[in-house]
This record gives structure tokens, C-alpha cells and sequence, in this order.
């Protein structure tokens, strides 16, 4: 059968929801032995879906091995959830047992008073103290130290034997990275040459000395862009002095590209960039009315350009009836624009100095597009209302509004860009205030110029 | 100085840059020369960039090698592009040395004819076929069938010379996988392993037997969401048998997680999904005139409401400065819940079983915004206008139309996959005549009501 993986997937899937449906019916000890049985990305699914008070129970049941698996595929929200509900004297030895970014990204989430109590529970903790000094959003906070290095004189045996006496996880091995005597990043070699190669063949020789790496300091959005360019699996990230200090790997940064996406979608929407519709009601009511005040000033703007033609729409209501349809269509062609210019400067698919290129193809595109929809809206009006002043109008008054539409769903992105702000941030409500503001007032103001054609 | 990888990244730009302007110059030599010293991702980039017309000549001066490696780091666009400029007397070879994963890429996306032509020029053309019958969408259409497979019943020293004799890759060995006699897939070794047992160890000691596959039918974007969900860097592909015929890896996958996160936003806002600022003009036109008219049906509807009460316009002119204010923030509201629907839907955080739940702390937020912004209408209103009417219709119609809004914002996304659509397909639209047409209809509908309290 073609499908056998979905029914495998639907299998997964029947596992945590009834798991999760024992949980919530409160089978806490039942509950327990499927959650036991789940792999750990599907533990971690469950427990994210269920509401906090009943997660209180459970968390007191779970080993830290278990546990410490679980948050390593929690995502970010639920993960700092669950960490705000454990006791310092559990949260520190689960933290010396995850990997070293999640404990450092869950500690700066923390408030600082509660993180000091965590890490005086930690055995670990003086080798994670460096990493908390770079940013949350940094590779350095990103990166975790657990990574193997040779000396670039070492023999093949040597390094060989140096694994089997240090055990590294399997993704540690994937890159094995080779220093100078001060630490700094000297090349890569593979664990591939080290099994083909003779025994007493120097590192030195085998190893690539082309190796590619991040600062500490570097954006993590930085980052996982790099790793995606070239399609690495880990990035070693090195301090101001280019000794090797840690990697960060693709799978941290696979959800960074994620979130990002997230972050531009909801942005470009007005939400905040770590909705979900799992949060308490209370937390999202007020971001989002923040940003619908925004949007309400905006349209109490173009509400006042309307107020302006008062006396022109007494002469003839019928504007009424189009003012918002050149208005709305100006938005739709300049969402269009606006969503594109934002994406391709996020995924890097074009720069600021494309600008002058990206305007004159969405110009053309626009005032291609508000001809055609102007025609037709100047037909279907004449066909309605038998008004050929009335026609014209909205004809002209669409072109216009279409094209500025497309300019300024270029032009607000790219700004915010040149300001070295998020394109995606606010650009929606900023464009739709131009569309409407102005969409109104070339419809009302032509109709105001040729109203003896229309009333 | 912390920033030693942005200038490092700065110079990667640099060097992209110079190679560009040399091209775009026509400095062909030159501009060769430097474009051979960047990586292959880099390459890739300056190509996309470049008008055809530069590239033609270029082409004929690119060794297979290089090219095969340029196109195994080119996005799908600009790859396709490409792949049509060649002949195919040039394009069978190089598609001997590109990824099995990218040749197939290319030859789905060609006219059968081409492909034909190209696959008679191919060395590899006998090993390609069987991967043709996957989609092009399918884990069995992404997948590479280099990977390195042992019988169970070796041991690890028969599993290391089969490594030396067959020299894999460096990221086929990160998963070695182990099958039973009838090609079956039994299990999965780490290189560390191996590395680190004694050489008369069996495999099937070794080897852990929780292996996850996907089928070659499943869909790409369920088996990149598998990836990412288990941190894996592989994924095995099994045919109906469950032998294993292939491997799908992380960067084929992370693609298809970034692509789908475009085309979403894409279809959210009516772009056809491949569209690219690159694009040649009139190959975007007419996928976003399609989508406009859509729009411009849906606002000539709402028109069409407020047609219909003309004649209580006539009686307060002053209903049209904020009839728009009503249906615009509706649809505001409206966004911010259908970008959040749409994008849990993508990311699996929310399946239709959580609807209701869903539905109701959506209402629950806009009613609550819902309240406040029709107070602060109201207040601004009768502030204005001095109209205690007006001010009291225009505050409960925004409280109706926001809850329009959110309500819509929730069953239009979980209509569409109900209907095993995408969720996000047209999602814009639809949710703006709901709240166009039904922020009139209440707006006027109860103007007329009191308009003896209005006009």
C-alpha cells in the first residue's frame, strides 16, 4: 500500500491524542505509562497541548532523563513554560542534563533572580556561564560546547583513539573540526577519512583548511541563513581571537528559519511574533488591540478624507456605493506587492540595491493590472448606473489608487529596511493607510472635479 | 571585534558583488575568472541574479563539474531557468553529475520532449527512471538513492571495508542503514560505532531497530515536517515492501519547509506561488489580474449592499465617512485570526479537532476588542459629529463586525482543510467580503433603523 507512512503517521498521531485524552481525563497513572512509550518529540507534543494545571501533577512523575529529552524537542513557548513551573531544586540538575543551548536559551528567558536559584542547583554551571553572555538571539547563544577537536598534529590513531576514549554523541562527529595549539580553527576532517585513511597519516594532511564559521556575536538569523546557503549540518562558531568555541547545528537553526517565517507573517498581520493559540486569551487580547488602535487611526484618517467630500456626496450618494471598492482593490494590488518585497528581502532574494529595478517591475505590473480592473469597474458602474461621468471616475480613480498601491508596497518594506527595522513590521497597516487615504481622496476629488457629469 | 564574521560575510557579498558588476559589464573573461574563485552556493547566487541574455554565453564556458555543482546549490526557479537554456546534448552529462534528488527535479519540470532528449544523452539515465514515477511533491521524488546500506548479518569489519571500497560521501555516512536479505529495512549504525566496537562485532548487535521511514508516496511536506519534528538529518524511503530504496535528507528538506512557508503567505495574499521579483513581467501579470478580479467581484458585492441603502444615505450623508472605518477593522481583525489559524494549521500546533476550542477563544478575544474599539469609535464619533445616533450604531457595529471577523477567521482556514484544500488558498479574499459585505449590512442596516436619531 502507497500509504503505509500515513498510516504509520496516523498511528503516531492516534498514540498522543490518547495519551493526551487519558491526561485530560484525569487517568494521570495510565496517562503516564503512554506517555512513557512515546518517543520524545511526541512527549514533548503532549505535554505542550495540555492545559498547566494538569501538567502540574505530571511533572513531579517524569525522571530528569526523561524530561530532559522532552525539552530538547519542546518548542520555545511551551518549553519556558514548563520551566517557570519547576521548583529551582528540580529545574537546575534538569538543566545539567539537556543540551547546553536549551539550558542557556531557557535560563536568559527566566527572571534573573529565578535563573541564580537554578544555576546554584547546577553542576554544570560554571561551563555554562560563558555561553550566557552572548544574546538570546546570538550564535554564540545558540551554540552548544559539546563538539570534538583535534590537534592539527595529531596522528590518525590518535584521533581515533581520542573518540573512543571521549564518546561524542553521533551529531558531534559529523564535522570534526582541527586546531592549532591556541585553540584557533584550523580545518575540518571527516570521520569518513579518518576510517579510509592509514593509521599514521597526520591531521594536518587530510584536513580541509577551508572551513567556514560564524562570531559569536553573529545573528542567529545570520546564521541559519549561512548553514542553509551552503547546506551545512553544524557551523562552528569561533570568539574575536578565531579559536574554536562551540557549533550551533542544523535543527536549532532549521526552527530559527521557521520562526522567522512565523515572525514575518504575523507581523505583517499584527500579531506578536510568539502567538499560538495555545496562550491564555489574556496575553494576546491587549498585543492585538494595540495593533487594531493603530488600524483604527488609520482608517479615522481616511474617514476624514470622506468627511472632506461631504458636500460632493450629498450631490450624488451613488459615490457611496465605489468610493470603498477603488479603495479596497488599491490594498489587495499593494498587499500583493508588499508580501513579495518583504519575503525576498527576508530570504535574501534581493538587496537594497535592486530597489530602483523591484519599483519600475511592480509600476508596470500595477499600472498593467489597474488598467484592466479600472475598464472593467468603469463598465460594470456604466452597466449599474447608466453614469458615464460616474464610469470614468472610478476608472481613473482605480488606475491610480492600483499604482500607488504596488509604489508604496515596495517603498514602505524597503524603507523600513533602510531604517534597520523588520520590513515586515507595521507594513501592512501602513499600506492600507495610503490606499485608503488616498484611494478616497483621488475618487472623491475627481468625482468633486466632474460632479456636473455625475449628479 | 565581535563582528569578524559580518565582515567576513561582507566580503562573501563583495566578492558576489564584483563578479556581477564584471558579468553585467560585459567583462566575460574577467568576470569568469572571479566568479570560479567563490563556493559553489555563491556561484549559484551570481547566476540567478544575471539576466538571461548575459548568461547564454557564459554557459558554454562552465565545465560539467562546476555546473553540476552550481546546480545542486540553485533555488528551484532559477534552476528550471537554466536547465531550459542548455542544450541538450549539454544538459544529459551535466545531469550525470548533479544530485540524483536535483536531476529528477529538473527532468519532472521539463517538456516531456526535452526530458526525453536529455535522458538519451545521460550515462545515468537506467538508474534515473525509477525515481521519474514518484511526484514531484513526493518523498520518493525528493530522495537520492546513494546511501550505504549493510546486511545485518556482517560484522564490523566486513561493514568498514565495504565503507573503504565504496568511498560515500560525507553525508551519506552519517546514517549507515542495515537491511535484512530481501532488502528490507531492519535497522540503523552510526560511523561512531563502528568506529568504536571490535571488529568481529555482528551489525545486528549494533544496530537500533526504532528506525522511522517515510513510504515514497508520502507527501514532501509531511515528510519534512517528520524531519524537523525528530531533529533527524536523515529520512530512509521505503517502497510498499519495505525495502529501502532511498534516503531523503534535512537540506532537500529545510528547502520545503522555507518554500511552503512562502507559498502560504503567497496564496494568502493572492500570488501565484512562484512567483519572484526575477520573474519576467508578464509571466506575473496575469496570475495577480486572476486574483484581483476575484477581489474585485467580492468588493463590488459589498458595494452592492451598500447600494441597497442609497436612500438612507441620502438622509445622513454622513454614514459614508464611517461606513468604511466599521468593515476595514472587521477585516483587520479578521487577518490577525486567520494568519494565526492558517500558520497552526501548517505547523501542525492545532489540528480540526480543536476547532471548537479554537473558535471560542477566538470570539472570546474579539468580542473583548471588539468592545473596546466600538467604545472608542463611539467616543470619537460623537466627539466629531456630535450625533449620539450615529456614535451608538457605528460602536455596535464595529462590536458585530469584529466578531465577524474573528469568527470567519477561523472557519474559513478550517472549512478549506476540511475540504482538503490549503488552508491558505484564497483565504485573504474570502475573509474580506465576509466582512465588507456584513460591516455595511450592520452599519446601514441599523442606521436605518434609528435614523430618526441619526439624521
Amino acid at each position: 500500500m502507497p500509504n503505509e507512512s500515513n498510516d504509520q503517521h496516523d498511528q503516531d498521531d492516534g498514540a498522543r491524542r490518547t495519551t493526551l485524552e487519558l491526561l485530560e481525563a484525569g487517568e494521570i497513572q495510565n496517562g503516564l505509562a503512554h506517555l512513557g512509550s512515546l518517543h520524545p518529540a511526541d512527549q514533548a507534543h503532549v505535554l505542550s497541548a495540555l492545559d498547566p494545571s494538569l501538567r502540574a501533577p505530571l511533572l513531579t512523575q517524569i525522571s530528569h532523563d526523561a524530561m530532559a529529552e522532552i525539552f530538547d524537542y519542546l518548542k520555545d513557548d511551551p518549553r519556558q513554560a514548563l520551566a517557570e513551573e519547576l521548583e529551582a531544586a528540580r529545574l537546575g540538575p534538569l538543566l545539567d542534563h539537556v543540551e547546553q543551548d536549551t539550558a542557556v536559551d531557557i535560563l536568559h528567558g527566566l527572571p534573573p533572580e529565578r535563573a541564580q536559584q537554578a544555576m546554584a542547583e547546577m553542576a554544570d554551571a560554571p561551563a555554562l556561564a560563558p555561553l550566557l553572555q552572548y544574546g538570546d538571539e546570538t550564535a554564540g547563544g545558540r551554540m552548544t560546547t559539546d563538539f570534538v577537536a583535534f590537534q592539527r598534529d595529531w596522528t590518525v590513531d590518535q584521533a581515533l583513539s581520542h573518540l573512543r576514549q571521549t564518546h561524542p554523541g553521533a551529531e558531534q562527529v559529523f564535522y570534526l573540526y582541527v586546531v592549532d595549539a591556541g585553540e584557533r580553527l584550523e580545518g575540518v576532517v571527516s570521520l569518513r577519512q579518518l576510517v579510509v585513511s592509514s593509521p599514521e597519516t597526520k591531521i594536518s594532511d587530510l584536513m580541509t583548511t577551508d572551513v567556514m564559521s560564524v562570531a559569536a556575536m553573529t545573528d542567529q538569523e545570520e546564521a541559519a541563513r549561512r548553514v542553509q546557503h551552503y547546506n551545512f549540518i553544524a557551523l562552528p562558531v569561533v570568539d574575536a581571537q578565531q579559536r574554536l568555541i562551540g557549533i550551533v547545528s542544523f535543527d536549532d537553526l532549521m526552527d530559527v528559519a521557521e520562526e522567522e517565517a512565523t515572525e514575518d507573517m504575523f507581523r505583517m498581520a499584527g500579531l506578536a511574533e510568539h502567538e499560538t493559540l495555545q496562550r491564555p486569551i489574556a496575553q494576546s487580547v491587549l498585543p492585538r488591540l494595540g495593533w487594531l488602535l493603530v488600524a483604527l487611526v488609520s482608517v479615522i484618517a481616511a474617514a476624514g478624507v470622506v468627511s472632506a467630500f461631504e458636500g460632493t456626496i450629498e450631490q450624488a450618494v451613488v459615490l457611496a456605493v465605489f468610493m470603498p471598492v477603488v479603495a479596497g482593490l488599491g490594498g489587495n494590488a499593494g498587499v500583493q506587492t508588499i508580501t513579495l518585497v518583504v519575503r525576498s528581502l527576508a530570504l535574501g532574494d534581493v538587496e537594497l540595491r535592486d530597489v530602483r529595478r523591484v519599483l519600475v517591475r511592480e509600476v508596470l505590473i500595477g499600472v498593467t493590472n489597474g488598467f484592466v480592473v479600472g475598464l472593467i469597474l468603469a463598465l460594470v458602474v456604466y452597466a449599474w448606473k447608466q453614469n458615464v461621468g460616474l464610469s470614468v471616475v472610478a476608472g481613473v480613480a482605480m488606475l491610480l489608487n492600483m499604482t500607488t498601491g504596488v509604489t508604496v508596497g515596495v517603498l514602505v518594506p524597503v524603507t523600513l529596511r533602510r531604517l534597520r527595522l523588520d520590513p515586515a513590521l507595521a507594513s501592512g497597516v501602513l499600506l492600507t493607510t495610503f490606499t485608503d487615504v488616498l484611494g478616497f481622496f483621488f475618487f472623491l476629488g475627481l468625482a468633486t472635479l466632474m460632479i456636473d457629469q455625475i449628479a
